[in-house]
């Protein structure tokens, strides 16, 4: 068993074992509804933040979706520092983005921050996201670990990469290695981004692990403008996908509208993406329109 | 209602409100089972960092108590960074913590992580723990909060005093004010010590809220011999109390020995905390030996 | 000779030799013009930040002499962050220096951050001090270190303890043991204090080397009201010495008004820490109304 | 003149003024003895990262000429943490790079650290660094500015885009805007990589100012292996140049061997960097193999 040696002897708790990339040495491809990550195709999951409206959502996906994106992301339950921001809308988000899955096909992959409400969860959803602030929460990765479903686990605002592996190790010790791993700006003294996007984490982390690692620029730099060439570098640096937010009108978002691209500018995004996967020997979905 | 006026306009976003200093300028005095804290006496929180066995916390609890402890805190539930890490007793361990506070009549805090277990915790504990792990898991602090129980707070590892405080105006917000909030150090560049103490956060926090705040210096340092003279830091800058890690048999420890004293270092730290306690205004309960 | 075995081989790179604590166990006692730093009184060394007028420095070093204050700190030659903030009365503020010490009879520490200085400001001051700004400039230090002079050398902005030895070790290789180390807050995430007061360091550092270490909690907290329990805290922790911002109108100070006391709550707060520092065994010097 | 306005009223303190883009928004473009800094071309500038003998610097400038790179860097002065460190073959160094630029036609750079070296230096080479530990030696900087040699400034390691501009800003008040900036890495708890290479500094510093900005992806990580996918991300970010440590035989360097490639590896990152180059629209200077 996991992390047991035959004898019965505990196994060293100072190195993860089943993320380990001697464990895989070919690396996991993680399939989310027919989308694959981990493969040669480098993924777009694309979002709003939080899921405000059934009209909002679906002119989003739609508008994605077109420009290449694969997956949807979409916060039914929205972790907020304070307890008088939006806090998403709940059991009501989870239903929109279950119509907005039948409406485009795409998968989605929304957040769960409760043990209590993993199951309800993944019966809307195709991919359970931990965020951040949940990435140290062991009960947690326990449980989306028994649900078997594809996990993006992001990275802990100020999670060593030991640590944010050690995560990963309680999803696959339930048994589930269905598991992205997502980059997304750790917290430093630099304050004039929102975090620091760590993109040295990508080909460390690929050495170490047979995860797929994706990268999110939003969260990383909390500005819009820095988030197609910041997405260029990490294409070129190797990682497996981008998460990248999108609203139609982030002026009024609810949630991080400093950090999302309009539509029309995430298409010029992936269009000049393309050539930089071309150069490091990927490619990215081909456009629907 | 919190965060809302009464004309039904959503209150700010960006300010804590009812953790704020100005909604009870005289501050708060949290009661646990008859110990204070926030009150004139700087109180004396101590532990095992896990329960390992019956004799151990029996042993450590009433050498503690003897020097003069007002509460026994222990780690039934333990969050280990890897999965191979002994993970606490569990509910064997709550068990045995009930049964030592019925032998030694000190009131017990201990860690809860799942919202699943509140009420079992709470029915075996008389104060809950949400450690820096869970400090942004916001449903727990949700479900603390209607517990009712008694809240110690723990500062998340690279939470800023703003994240902090929202963290408590969670609990608040469910209508419960006993949360005693717990600096512990925090993540920076250097590695000698096991986190950076962050004692600023002491008069910080306490210009800021009524709420009391504690103490933690064998997180805060991870080491043992550095926990006596940061206590007596603790104590000069402003704290209501500390939490100090006390093990009969540190290079045995389960966990976190090398930031462990021994009961007797523990009771010579305690003399030397008494005068400094008198010479910033605070007195140190009296031993019972 | 330092850093060399006598068989020719170099001495190991990854430790400091000099100012270990195993060099001299007993500690190193530097004095500067009759005031001992080190021993069993806590020295208070005060200072505006910038030396501005003859009024100014005279009027502010009269009262932190009555209240206390051993050595007067005045800076010349300001190292700022902006090009366009005052720098500083430069060499016509070395000369007011050099007045007021021989109006008051304090020894004066005073900022070098030029090799071609070093001599200009030996003639003027009792003791050199090297900022966090040029902690790493090695030149500087081996400068400093032949001039003989007491040296003042402030932690860098994100200097571990290891590269703080280090820097005090290139005083020490020129035969200069005359160093006192000064912990001043570091750079870390938390932005509602100006820095973050290590106190951790102060035990370390004690443990670590010989050399007489103090503390600025003016720059370590950037709050004037943070300043006195801080104060406190450091003595507690064993700290040698205090270097403490003191300007008669912070309002309309050049420099660093935000962390400056004025004299007559700068005076209360030497009150306040005479018992603080008996409670742990040492004095503070008396005042002299 | 620069930080005053017309009628005398002090510019503001809070922000640059020379280096705003604003007051160049077509941006600068750096020549160094006939190459050109911040044009369409990425420059490579490669390095042993110590000059140690004539042999092991002509060896590794021709290669890396060879393979592309334009300038030749090669440290004479070195700063060390520890005294007993190699720091340099000093005077020899500095005659043994020029030496090898007559031998190989490219420009040379080299570090200065102390003022009274400036004129030294400046003889020998065609472009001045100066440090991450001497960023915040504004002395220096100034003597920099005047010698009016081409500028690289390193980012200090804990030193925000505010201060790392206000450096510049200190040469360029000098009459001399013939400065490069260098992103190389800054401190952060994560403890995986030497440095937390900061992508993110790259958009944000091009926004701000009109200087260029290139990318040191060897301190910036510490690991050989991860220089190629970072400077392929530095080029995929639109980095004006790239510094990156070569050496002939890296186990037997006397400085930072664990970062430097060899020379062919070198030569085949500099191949898979040209489609990058191209994919974002610039190009790399060709190999002259």
């Amino acid at each position: 068993m996991a992390g047991w040696t035959s004898s019965g002897a505990v196994a060293s708790d100072t190195e993860p074992q089943l993320v380990d990339r001697g464990a895989k040495p070919s690396g996991t491809v993680v399939e989310v509804r027919g989308v694959q990550i981990g493969g040669r195709t480098v993924d777009l999951d694309s979002s709003p933040c939080a899921v405000e409206s059934a009209e909002q959502l679906l002119a989003t996906a739609t508008a994605v979706r077109d420009s290449g994106a694969a997956i949807l992301r979409g916060g039914a339950f929205k972790p907020r520092t304070s307890p008088y921001s939006f806090q998403g809308l709940k059991e009501e988000g989870l239903e929109l983005l279950a119509w907005v899955r039948r409406e485009t096909g795409m998968p989605v992959v929304t957040e769960v921050m409760d043990t209590r409400k993993v199951e309800e969860v993944s019966a809307h959803a195709d991919m359970l996201q931990v965020g951040s602030r949940h990435m140290h929460s062991y009960p947690l990765l326990e449980e989306v670990g028994r649900s078997g479903m594809p996990v993006l686990l992001k990275r802990g605002m100020s999670a060593t990469l030991d640590e944010f592996l050690f995560a990963a190790e309680y999803v696959l010790k339930q048994g589930n290695e269905r598991v992205v791993l997502c980059e997304r700006g750790i917290r430093t003294f630099e304050q004039s981004t929102r975090n620091t996007l760590d993109l040295n984490a990508v080909p460390m982390l690929k050495r170490r692990t047979h995860l797929p690692v994706i990268v999110d620029p939003s969260h990383g730099t909390g500005h819009w403008w820095m988030v197609p060439c910041l997405s260029r570098a990490a294409v070129a640096v190797g990682a497996d996908g981008l998460l990248v937010e999108v609203h139609p009108d982030p002026d009024n978002a609810l949630s991080d509208g400093p950090q999302s691209l309009k539509p029309e500018r995430f298409d010029v995004m992936m269009q000049e993406l393309r050539p930089v996967a071309i150069a490091v020997g990927r490619e990215i979905s081909a456009p629907r329109h």
